[in-house]
């Protein structure tokens, strides 16, 4: 071997290893190259590089997601309401009233159609219904059985198998680069909190979700916190902001959703001073996952989609910009 | 030099050197030698310790603290209540009615006692003028200002400069052994978040207090969120564990208060599983500080007095455990 060709081989050995450490070094290797993945990728190195005019301290680097349909799938109904629905079955025998009563009756009968008929009103009340009345150390108990253990009805996995692969590589890409990822979910706090970290490595004090009140109360000796049949908050649309400020204290620098639920978020975070990320899951695939945007009652994206259209926020295809839906 | 005296030498040069280190290391200068430090110390490293019994992943390591009066003084008023009586005199050109209306008329007289008669509804009431009507990016400047320039009228010093040293000292010990420190006040959220990351390190995510409710709305084209004379939540007494829960989700493995205002934080803490640290911080020097307990309308500590003798809870004695108050 001459010196040039060893000084080749040396080169070209060199590069090789250095290509392979870099693919075994993609954090997002499950988001194709397009431009949905450029612009995470330039955000992130563009507000976390020192000197940069964007840089952000690690202090300030918040980052909200949304749940159904951005971190996890929300079809056909909100998997929450799927745990309702069990819950409804589970107590029954102790509301033999319920056989006569709607929304009950229905679910009772199986048919979660007609239950639903009756829209929010009537999932408002269900949820009341087998939310309340235990303490919060007994309900967090029936989430993380049911959680461990339930199947979504289509797919037969676990609900938690139903994740947004992608979207964990994201969530563990940001916190990689210093930023705190927070779950901001129209969906019920102490529903999401018992297998949040498990699942999105997302600690209880990071989810903010809709709550139910508690009262303090001395049983037997013994503190409790007794959940209510009382809403004390809903973290949907403009609540979402509210629930940021009131959370949180501190304007996001990135927000992910997928619905109109979440266009309030996206509009508080976007308004914020420098750099900032706004970026929307578009449901496009229907074979790996299911397609829906401007017509569907569940996850609907319309005046989003338009909003983020006019303001040029990311919008994630499904289909194109994902090579892997679930894990 | 023989060896022997060479070792011994350097023998002695290690001792002193390594005595030394200690001292320099000794992460809680300004709590003398006694039964609340030694407490401190022998809990921490319970916790701590990988293979002790007692040990505790760092993810559940939550320590809450109570704010006026364990953190910062808190008379011969609330802090809070100097800051509102301020706003009142700030806002009283564009409330020409208040000049005849009480509490707000007292105050402009100067007579804050007379103003104070009323009780908490009288305080309420000014708090609802004052702290309601801007956005929460209006309120937070004002309050940055008034923190950094408002003096209290006994001490002359500003009013971040009258926050307990050895309390700051516990704070830095507890987070470099891996906690996370939250102040949980019935204090304002809003006028604590613009100076709690500066003055004690903890950030706004990581205060939990009393709150009055807000709205989001589009103003120009800008979203905002407007504060509204609305109370939206009493971080106090039984609210305390109901705030933790909302906020945390997770039992606090330590709380630390001065009042009964704080005793349900501390029973709910003390209930938990394992090892769990409650702390009473005591008012006993007259001198550098105030003295008062069960007598006291700011403050009381009368059943909690009680309650952590019986239970065995540490009660700091400032006059005999601290060597330093303020800064």
């Amino acid at each position: 071997m001459t010196p040039r060709t060893l000084a080749g081989a040396l080169l070209a050995a060199l590069t090789a290893s250095a290509a392979a450490s870099l693919e075994a070094a993609d954090p997002l290797p499950s988001w194709n190259a397009g431009p949905a993945r450029r612009s995470i990728v330039a955000f992130v190195e563009n507000v976390t590089r020192e000197g940069s005019p964007a840089y952000v301290p690690p202090a300030e680097r918040i980052a909200v997601f949304d749940n159904d349909g951005t971190l996890w799938s929300e079809q056909p109904v909100y998997f929450q309401a799927f745990f309702v629905f069990d819950r409804v079955r589970a107590l029954a025998p102790q509301h033999p009233e319920w056989k006569e009563k709607e929304p009950f009756a229905s679910v009772l009968n199986g048919d979660v159609k007609t239950a639903l008929a009756g829209g929010e009103h009537a999932l408002a009340e269900m949820v009341m219904a087998t939310h309340a009345g235990t303490t919060t150390e007994e309900f967090e108990r029936i989430v993380t059985n049911w959680i461990g253990t339930a199947r979504h009805p289509k797919t037969g996995r676990l609900y938690t198998e139903m994740v947004y692969q992608p979207m964990l590589e994201l969530l563990a890409y940001l916190r990689a680069n210093g930023f705190k990822t927070f779950i901001v979910s129209g969906g019920g706090i102490e529903f999401m909190r018992p297998w949040a970290e498990r699942v999105y490595g997302i600690p209880p004090e990071q989810v903010i979700g809709s709550s139910i009140k508690t009262r303090f109360e001395i049983r037997d000796g013994k503190p409790v916190l007794v959940r209510l049949p009382e809403i004390d908050f809903v973290d949907d649309k403009a609540g979402k902001p509210v629930g940021i400020q009131m959370r949180i204290g501190r304007r996001p620098l990135a927000a992910f959703g997928n619905s109109d639920g979440d266009l309030q978020m996206l509009q508080w975070t976007a308004a914020g001073s420098g750099s900032r990320f706004c970026l929307y899951v578009h449901h496009t695939d229907a074979d790996r996952e299911w397609a829906y945007d401007r017509q569907s009652s569940i996850g609907r994206l319309d005046k989003g989609l338009d909003e983020a259209q006019a303001r040029g926020w990311t919008v994630v295809d499904m289909k194109k910009d994902w090579n892997r839906i679930h894990p």
